[in-house]
């Protein structure tokens, strides 16, 4: 192997496609970066087993070859070097990178010891703004469960309902559903919240759109000169529609951004109750109090003020309620619910396309 | 105790003082800050027993009185609240916060069961511009030891020779100096490195100068509002002068950039010999190069030009060399040395107010 490439292009593919890679596992050779030149080409490429990361940039390619090395080493050292040309050549089972005055020998492993990096064959693609996919997956992404003994719910399920294509997820004690944009084929498919996080975080300001791939069980996503390939959760999605409350007894019209105060100083209080915050809708007096359980070390309560119908108590947890407060847009919000038990839902006033619902705690 | 004072006012004095309080304590009333109202004036206190800090301000005060709360609570409480006036009133041997529609009611400890907060009378002053002072603090206490058992090692110490006012520390492997300012009263004492770097912390941007008073074992340091006292280290400093190098062998002027990018890069691969790099000086070639002893994960060699007299290589341990590099201004740097045993000696080019020396790793 040896290609010729400008340190810029170098460096930021190894940024991207070794963050994939991870020391901490039983399989060394995972933390190594796939290094692949051929036709003028650089393809690099990482896989952590669940996620696999491709990157193909063009270089002076002057004699084909594929290698592995270790990716902090090599993304660490190219990031330090300076912008000038930089030559990757293999001798001796040794990566050789010189760069002006500056000479590294890094030792490699077989690239024949390495995982196979998928190549899926789509049977659909679809294809969603930039902005768009990483508002949707936020917004939902983050509800989504770490518990790995319920694979299902560490997924967010993205599926098409009567011609609109929804991201959702759950944890199990709370619940968000963007509907991102008007699709009319078939989609059902439950997606890794890591993985796509990961894709989030490697689209570019400057990216446009992404175009999502998937077969039965891979997904694709390809941004400009990225391939990312990802196993899907198998299994069925629960049967969520049921749980969003339609009619509820009581109603509320708050400023978000005075709210999110409210529940940061309340919270503060609500250390000892693990966070329960009781909120009050109070329908004659036009506003919603917001106060911690008495405690060891003092007690809280807030009032905002509000449209109000209906009145009522509930109590929740307050970083559930940060959390979603932090996804919805807009100055005001709505929130939702029906006694002490039943689902509160959150929206912001005029957004009909983004849907939170948190579980009380029982109190 | 009754007192009115604006939220801004509040918020940025106990920002101030709650960073001195402890929640990780065996005595639980550290983790308070001692609140005191008298005279139209608020006086808020910290201490962890080695330094104290106190801010005093200006408030409404309509009833005198002293008490302690939990001071990240109350700080937290206060930084969220909206900027309005925030009335606190001890009642019941609660202090009540009320700022608008927010209420809070926290438990206190008796102030009677905080330490005393020392009032040191000085028997010597000295003014510092601020930024002088946090520059020097910068470059000497980097050094400092954070081993207990050599008390001396943890401090800076701070006194005139021959005129001038120095700051210097020691951790025994390296040593920085630093010569302030003309001064020609007599000084010496040895202060604790993580006061002086709390005092610059708190340091604000507009601040212009601060006055130093010192007793015979504590020192005080008076910035605007805000005074902090601490206990000085006793012993003697060690008789340093004779390490710093007059004479040395190779002398090697180098651009101080291009050298922290060559260690830097030289590091990534130097992380099993604990950071050893080896610089060896070649004045024929004009140049100093860096390299990495062979290691499991390959070897580096960079090359960097350099005006150089004398010949010579010498091991050192790379993060003390950027520690030294990223204390020293200007665009040039000058290393000297004498063999592979002797003190290295770094300095700006330009700059001989600050020296800074490494011991060499034995190789």
């Amino acid at each position: 192997m040896k290609v010729i490439l400008t340190q810029e292009k170098l460096a930021k593919a190894l940024a991207i496609v070794g963050r994939i890679a991870s020391p901490r596992t039983t399989l060394p050779i995972l933390s190594n970066i796939l290094i692949k030149a051929e036709e003028n080409q650089l393809i690099l490429s990482a896989t952590n087993l669940e996620v696999a990361i491709t990157e193909t940039i063009s270089a002076k390619v002057e004699k084909n070859g594929v290698i592995t090395v270790p990716a902090k080493l090599l993304m660490e050292f190219v990031a330090n070097l300076p912008k000038v040309n930089v030559t990757l050549t293999l001798a001796d089972d040794k990566l050789s990178v010189v760069a002006g005055n500056y000479k590294s020998t890094i030792n490699t492993m077989d690239a024949e010891d390495y995982p196979e990096i998928p190549d899926i064959v789509a049977k659909n693609k679809i294809t969603i703004p930039a902005d768009l996919f990483k508002k949707s997956v936020a917004n939902t992404s983050l509800v989504a469960s770490s518990d790995t003994t319920r694979p299902v719910l560490t997924g967010v399920y993205i599926y098409v309902f009567e011609g609109d294509l929804y991201f959702v997820a759950t944890d199990g004690y709370r619940l968000a559903e963007k509907k991102v944009m008007p699709y009319s084929d078939e989609i059902s498919m439950i997606v890794p919240a890591a993985t796509l996080n990961d894709v989030s975080r490697i689209l570019g300001d400057d990216t446009k759109e992404i175009e999502i791939g998937f077969s039965d069980d891979q997904i694709s996503f390809e941004i400009d000169d990225t391939v990312i390939t990802s196993r899907l959760v198998s299994g069925n999605f629960i049967n969520y529609r049921q749980l969003i409350p339609t009619k509820t007894d009581v109603k509320a019209v708050l400023s978000r951004s005075e709210f999110v105060r409210v529940v940061k100083v309340s919270e503060l209080f609500a250390r000892e109750s693990a966070g329960s915050i009781v909120m009050t809708a109070d329908s004659k007096k036009s506003l919603v109090n917001v106060h911690s359980i008495v405690s060891q070390i003092g007690e809280n309560s807030n009032e905002i003020e509000a449209t109000v119908s209906g009145d009522g108590t509930v109590t929740l947890n307050s970083k559930f309620l940060l959390d979603c407060l932090g996804q919805i847009e807009g100055e005001n919000i709505k929130i939702q619910f029906s006694g002490k038990l039943a689902p509160i839902l959150i929206v912001g006033e005029n957004d009909k396309n983004y849907k939170h619902i948190i579980m009380p705690v029982k109190s």
